[in-house]
């Protein structure tokens, strides 16, 4: 990362940042920099989990919106997500608050949602730090979870051939987003209440997530928060493998197609590249495709969806009928710049 | 916490927190919010430790006067003087980053002097988030560490009839802030650098937090980082006892006391409420106060001062020939509002 260059993404940092510590060994380091998750290493059976995210207002949520208990809520859930994303059990998170002036009004009620969805995970906020700061609201949160180390789901796990599956309509969330960029999502009666929900109050998959790794069928996972194609080359280029995702296999809900045509919006900006679906995107040998779609509907009856295929080569690449083409990383980051 | 109160401190929005979790049980859990990290059970000999904090640009620290490459260091050693203060031996470390624009041109110095400090301590950076921000600069550090169960030293155990020591010389960090705000801290031949140096690049006292530690004769420890009038009220506010310190008996160095007429600002002010020293300060029973400092002294070299002791009732009380001040939480609070 040279002084001069004036642009740099999050993924460049996470690069420079990780050349730096190639060198770096630890007995009980099972993985660093690089997944949803650090691991390290528990009892001879298992294993911590910790991940940490920063939100900051008007760049991650925008208040004029996002109903303080919601954004509570999601504060909890964005981080939940990432412990499910490994097939971990979340039990403790840390909440560092920094804003300008006095605590705001609304500061009771974010706190009731971040701990009610903490709750409804059986997670235990134990610690944290509030500051003020000149002009941003920003959170930022760590989470701890526990899982098997037999157990553990990474990024790099994909092997070829691999199917490629995802648990749950894509780009919700990003429609939900638009509409509220637009001014179309207030009132209980909205059609589009699914989509803003999406946005407004995710729901993380922890369930599923422990589920898929307790069945040891799964061969890498991640929660998509930056998009399909970004999440997607993620476990590619941990796999050192490329994937082709079929675009009629994509889940696209009725009220997606319904809000795309009212925004006059690409369906597909919103289902590759929208991100924050935060559904878990997992690839399992196709021996077993059939099997875990049973499996995962009997125990939960929730419903997983085949997209795509783990095949050599770099890169993801979206296939329809008219062509292919190579989407890699084309989906949110947080650009700096 | 009502709505319509209009100035809270930090220390008013960890009770409302604190309050929150008073109903919370976990089994592996054994300290929550209220001490200088969360503790919670590894195995059957050895418990984690976590802290985390939030630095903010214009807050925290001044890039006017803050060599990136020491701030770096800094940002590392504040996090790393938490897990000291338990008695701990810090393993992990996490790095928010959020800021405005492009990635700043110190950031290479800042992320070098982070990393070195870490190794100064044998700590490995494995994860982290990097993030846009529309104004301010900060980050926060997620520290994890490691503690035998039977070595942690708690802020609640102070008894009654304890000395206090303190493990170096107090208010230099304060003093030092003070000549980089007037701009008389320039130089590398100023007559001020020790004090300038304890802001600029404090040194976290891991090594002597662990001898402490498995000395097993420290009742109540934390590390100063609000002020000895603050820091020693969370003692004493955790343990249910009062404190009274002796103003004589207080290491105060003699660039300190130059600085202090240099500035015309009041000794005592830096001494009490200054902050930011990164010394421990720790409670021990009267039958080991000399065993201790000669053992400290001959493991490492280092002084360790008495200056007070643990009494009945409640407060810290400040004593000298002249009067008996009540002192409580006079420190440094980053206030909000």
């Amino acid at each position: 990362m040279g002084k001069d260059s004036t642009k740099k993404s999050e993924r460049d940092i996470i690069e420079y940042i990780s050349n730096l510590l190639a060198l770096q060994a630890d007995r009980d380091l099972i993985k660093g920099i690089g997944d949803d998750c650090a691991v390290f290493r528990k009892d001879n059976k298992s294993c911590i989990l910790v991940t940490t995210d920063t939100l900051v207002a008007g760049v991650h949520f925008d208040l004029a919106w996002h109903p303080p208990l919601l954004l509570g809520r999601k504060t909890a859930a964005v981080n939940l997500s990432d412990i499910a994303a490994m097939g971990g059990k979340p039990r403790y998170a840390f909440l560092n608050l920094a804003f300008p002036g006095s605590a705001p009004a609304w500061l009771d009620d974010f706190l009731a949602g971040f701990y009610e969805m903490l709750q409804e995970y059986d997670t235990h906020l134990v610690g944290g730090d509030t500051v003020k700061s000149p002009n941003d609201l920003s959170m930022s949160v760590t989470l701890i979870g526990e899982a098997a180390e037999d157990e553990i789901c990474y990024r790099s796990g994909a092997e070829i051939g691999d199917f490629v599956f995802v648990s749950g309509f894509l780009g919700d969330a990003a429609a939900g987003l638009s509409l509220c960029q637009s001014g179309l999502s207030a009132g209980s009666s909205t059609p589009w209440q699914q989509l803003v929900k999406a946005h407004l109050d995710p729901l993380p998959q922890v369930k599923l997530g422990r589920m898929l790794a307790d069945s040891r069928l799964v061969h890498a996972m991640i929660d998509i928060s930056d998009g399909l194609a970004t999440d997607l080359a993620h476990i590619c280029t941990q796999s050192r493998t490329g994937a082709e995702i079929f675009k009629e296999a994509l889940p696209v809900s009725e009220t997606l197609r319904a809000a795309a045509e009212k925004l006059k919006s690409p369906i597909f900006d919103w289902v590759l590249k929208g991100g924050e679906d935060y559904k878990l995107l997992f690839t399992v040998s196709p021996d077993h495709e059939k099997d875990l779609q049973r499996r995962v509907a009997k125990q939960s009856g929730m419903e997983i969806y085949p997209i795509g295929r783990i095949i050599e080569g770099r890169g993801v690449h979206l296939c329809s009928r008219e062509r292919r083409q190579n989407i890699s990383y084309q989906g949110y980051d947080h650009f700096i710049g």
